[in-house]
């Protein structure tokens, strides 16, 4: 199984998913602003993976505290915490962890250096948790698919979007290991292209069928009787049942019901935010525009041509005919 | 205005849409095999702008016709108007061209040297045609515009798409003309991204305001109240008024009904295929998975993954809240 995001000799390491799938590059995070840079521009992403790698950095930053004194550790160590907090703010698990591992803090009435140990210790925790958690939903989930579905999917919910098995992906993997046939379209997902560079890549090492499509061909195929089921990953999900995801899911979602698509959200309870009641209070992320007008260094308008980004959107809970936790 | 394509000494001259916006290149046909060639690379692409294509290379191809008897520039001729009936399935604008071209033939009892002068003649009138079809578009259309109107636009059915002046674009020109205030969201449109390179072009030429957006991002600016109405062009509609257009059209469709949101297809009369009684009997091309899985010869998936390209979608009339024609 690819291993996304995990500790090693007293540093964060994960695979660097921009690079991906041209080159499978590890890289190493000594200095917890290098996780935070690594969130910032995409080299982890995915809201359980963010998650994770927040946890890990701020493990990291504790690390980095010279001071010796509970008292004179707090500050510095909230400092960190509030850096993680502002790198992207629609991911629930990014501030989920950093409620954990604040509570770990809280908990630990210990030397610093027994804090250090232990704060290492939970986010290794949640790391491991994670994977186990994505193992349940696929558990759960796998009796949702039947032999011979054909499973559409957007932008990446596998291992590479958590610590490691993957939510969406984790179902489909569970399916498949099970030895039911399936073959899965996955939407090239616009504009990073997280399911054209990761999906693909992971189903093709799982010898999963597949079929790569652009965003927009996704309907076309519901209409035309070649979509059995919609599987999505959430980043955010509200009490009322409202799915923050990738820009794009509320529209598979609509396109799913008028053409009587079952459509499911796989997601880790981490992901649930207990503090919203709908999904109007979701942020949504807007990025860099030069996201949308570059493609490998080509840019694909003219200049002076201006692009939005929303990263994310919001599906009204009544288009969800479930959510896998 | 763009002159998109046009006959000029005894050639057919047209601007190489590949390369825009990077490039403004004229490229000069003088042999009928060039302009079926740019058809089917889509130097030359957009339905009515493929009927003109047809029309000026059949005229082209007649003039290569060593024949100087009647009965032997027939089998030649027919010929030619086959060749140039395979390159693209779907345009409608395609094989009513071709068959103006055989009527005009048919109707001329004329030398061979006559014959030759009234096909160059029909060609350079069916282009003419065009551009003044698509001026009374624009003329009908302009009302359905309100003062601050924000349109969304798929693909490109402009000046591009047609002889010149457009059908979608055409309606948005005209009401520009009139000084009414609009903004355009302009879907890039994968995977040829006749959005970002062309539509938004010739928008920024015209001083229209304007956002780029990927296409996933359309579904999310319906819902957030943020699109007036949907304007676009197609490539055939049939009696029933199913409209083929661009794959990703369908989507849009479902998604302005659902949130309420009128959607007008504009094309020229020729456009409707009087022969078939509903979208199920219209062909969709399916080009070449190349399209999808690179950009600009940068590959976007790992070797080996395989893609679908179905360059069209029908979209049921229930969906189209008026055709302008």
């Amino acid at each position: 199984m690819i291993k996304t995001i995990f500790w090693e000799d007293d540093a964060v390491v994960m695979i660097d998913q921009r690079l991906l799938p041209i080159e499978e590059r590890y890289v190493t995070c000594r200095d917890y602003r290098e996780v935070i840079a690594a969130i910032n521009d995409l080299a982890v992403r995915g809201a359980p993976a963010i998650g994770v790698a927040a946890a890990l950095g701020i493990a990291l930053g504790s690390l980095s505290i010279n001071s010796l004194s509970r008292k004179e550790f707090e500050p510095a160590f909230y400092r960190i915490c509030e850096e993680f907090s502002r790198t992207r703010p629609t991911a629930r698990n990014l501030f989920w962890a950093i409620e954990q591992m604040k509570r770990c803090w809280a908990a630990n009435t210990g030397t610093v250096a027994d804090i250090k140990k232990a704060l290492v210790a939970e986010a290794c925790r949640i790391a491991e948790e994670d994977i186990a958690v994505n193992r349940r939903i696929g558990l759960h989930g796998k009796h949702l698919i039947r032999d011979g579905d054909r499973i559409l999917t957007h932008c990446n919910a596998g291992a590479l979007a958590t610590a490691g098995y993957g939510t969406a992906l984790g179902i489909i993997r569970a399916a498949h290991e099970e030895g039911r046939k399936l073959h899965v379209f996955v939407d090239e997902t616009r504009p990073v292209l997280q399911g054209a560079r990761l999906t693909a890549w992971e189903l093709q090492k799982e010898n999963i069928g597949m079929t790569l499509i652009t965003d927009n061909m996704a309907g076309f195929l519901m209409h035309a009787g070649k979509i059995d089921r919609v599987i999505v990953g959430a980043d955010r999900i509200a009490l009322n049942g409202d799915v923050a995801n990738k820009i794009g899911t509320y529209s598979l979602a609509v396109l799913a019901k008028e053409n009587g698509i079952p459509f499911y959200v796989a997601a880790p309870l981490s992901t649930i935010d207990m503090s919203i009641k709908d999904g109007t209070e979701i942020p949504i992320e807007e990025r860099s525009e030069e996201e949308v007008l570059y493609f490998r260094g080509a840019r694909i308008a003219a200049a002076g041509i201006k692009a939005c980004n929303p990263a994310f959107d919001v599906t009204p809970h009544r288009y969800v005919t479930a959510i896998i936790t």
